[in-house]
């Protein structure tokens, strides 16, 4: 374990108790009561609290913010004692499983006890999100609750957890730091000869000797002069001289993510690579450069698209050009010429131009950065201007 | 890389023919004209499409099954290069992100072309599902489906997954020995002073190295005597002398997971701590002894209550007793009293019999067995009869 002895793991209850009270003030303005709240994401950013066990889709977790006061969780009691050690005091609890209530009346009766002003509970039903319970359930929670209606509320929890706090910046530091140190090795680890899947393997071996907690997602495919796939599985064929390996990696740390990717030429690079590395490289320096507090997302697009020499009407698969990073690898905004999010000093973005520079060879590369009040900070190390060859 | 040679990738495309026609076979009965899918696990099932990228919250993607041939597929374009490799041949594409239409529409006109002839599209609405889409664009496309209705088909799902083909079973037998090896390899990795986040992060570095895919599912908590949480993510304190270390895995290779824990006594353990142990296993002996085709899960569930004494007003906060295990660490059917789920042969399941022996001690086993017609077939390697000591 390598764990820099520094990093600093939790948050202390004001980050929380400002989170919430952020949420309560938007909640306020948009006559909301409560909201109600049912991933990973949202628990972990307004309780702090973390578990593998929410790879089990067995049971729904409900969280309740309501417009005054501390969070108040709704959870199978296999939760209780683990939620009990957060911030939060109100944790209610049922026997779980119950397919014929799985939740639902207690949450109800906990829903009417805070939704008596406006009448509105705000619940996540936009873009990037879905609901964690049954769909039956959502139906009979609606009938259940009457005359309380359910609104959408994505624009609240967006606008909150796209701007980080410093705290939470240090732990996308922390963790682009040990990724950036990852794929440093790289050279050292992979060789012609082996497979894409032995490749993912050692390299996430070693990524997680680095002290990260987990690597949800690793991408590692190779193809002749440049990859031709930037989500597919790996597969068993050995590597190449002359193949170009593209890595992905999404890492975290306290939940945390670094989401950024690199090229490696196996023994050789051709005329057509090098020259395909270093237009998109010189992208995603234009891109870097155009981040700024007041800049939007559709303008950082347009820096690298002109770059690559690229109209709206071209693009290729990927769909744009960078996101936002935080508690998952892909989060709100998008980068790309139809999203207009002005950007902000504390958010974290991937940065990530591609372009498909032959059939079935992609250049993809991406770096991750904070917005502050003078322009972009980097916290990935800088890929090399030329691809690396080993 | 300790990967036998002899396991077998994917699946020769007659099992998902035969998966398909199995899916369609229930469709008729129920006078579905198309099953509607969007999770990781159908994707998988039904096509063999594996991907990191389900990681990403961003994009949904849709499966339909016709009433006949194959299934089709309705993604977004940075998926096509990837699941057309796959045996099915319709894929059909949207330019994602797109809020404003993300893939809605597409997935309308498509799903008409399907739904001539009972107006009845099914969609996973039950227990241990959700879908995956955001909720504003179910209502959309509940509206743009007009007089096309979305009927819950949670049972055939059900179904077809609970009851495994004998590849799919070689899947769970690879997993389940190579975590039983790194089980049995505990104690010369473990040892006191050692904190619970080193402990976790030591044995995932076993796991993988012994060649599973990924280990998505580990908890590791101690407490003295025995140790106090079955979820919650792990500490930094250093384990004591006299401390339970409980360990919990879900390991996955190629989509198909184990699911079983294990207890370690730190240094020596207490007499009550013993009885619990003891107590405990036998209770999964009874309850992998009740294991055959035409038993129920309750049955199960009582075979080993009647061990622990337990009344079916008891039980603790986990709130059963075992569950299917398969495209996920934990599927349907819940052993408990009130799950009346007739067992047959290919079914895999998790015994899992626990119990509070005093505040804040609980005392869990588990292990992995395949229904067969002569009963249960135990794919873990029995955990020992006395707790052992590291």
């Amino acid at each position: 374990m390598t764990i820099k002895s520094e990093f600093i793991r939790g948050f202390p209850d004001d980050e929380f108790v400002v989170r919430t009270q952020r949420a309560q003030n938007m909640m306020r303005k948009q006559s909301i009561d409560a909201l109600l709240l049912m991933s990973e994401t949202e628990f972990t950013y307004f309780t702090g609290f973390q578990s593998n066990f929410w790879q089990s889709p067995t049971r729904p977790w409900f969280l309740i913010i309501p417009s005054a006061g501390k969070p108040v969780a709704v959870i199978p009691s296999i939760g209780e004692n683990a939620i009990s050690a957060s911030w939060i005091g109100d944790v209610r609890v049922w026997a779980s499983p119950n397919p014929q209530d799985e939740g639902i009346s207690l949450l109800t009766t906990t829903l009417k006890e805070f939704a008596t002003t406006h009448k509105r509970i705000g619940v996540l039903m936009g873009f990037e999100t879905h609901l964690r319970m049954p769909a039956n359930d959502v139906d009979k929670l609606r009938l259940a609750l009457g005359s309380i209606d359910l609104t959408d509320a994505t624009d609240i929890i967006r606008n909150l957890r796209m701007v980080k706090s410093e705290r939470e910046i240090g732990k996308h530091v922390f963790v682009c730091d040990l990724v950036s140190s990852a794929y440093e090795n790289v050279p050292n680890l992979i060789r012609a000869g082996m497979s894409e899947r032995e490749t993912m393997h050692t390299y996430r071996m070693d990524v997680l000797s680095r002290g990260v907690d987990s690597v949800p997602y690793i991408i590692a495919t190779a193809a002749p002069e440049g990859s031709d796939d930037a989500i597919r599985y790996p597969s068993d064929r050995a590597m190449a001289e002359g193949d170009v390996l593209f890595i992905d990696t999404g890492a975290e740390i306290d939940g945390y993510y670094s989401d950024f990717d690199r090229n490696f030429a196996i023994g050789r690079a051709s005329d057509a690579t090098r020259r395909a590395y270093e237009l998109v490289y010189r992208a995603t320096d234009a891109g870097i450069k155009a981040v700024r507090p007041g800049a939007r997302t559709c303008d950082i697009w347009k820096a690298m698209a002109d770059v690559l020499g690229m109209s709206e009407a071209t693009g290729g698969g990927v769909g744009r050009m960078g996101h936002g990073v935080g508690l998952r690898n892909t989060e709100w905004p998008s980068i790309m010429p139809t999203d207009e999010t002005v950007l902000c000093a504390g958010m974290v973005l991937a940065i990530e131009p591609g372009i498909d520079f032959a059939p079935g060879k992609m250049m993809l590369h991406e770096e991750n950065v904070v917005v502050r009040e003078n322009g972009a900070q980097l916290i990935t190390r800088r890929a090399a201007p030329e691809i690396p060859i080993i």
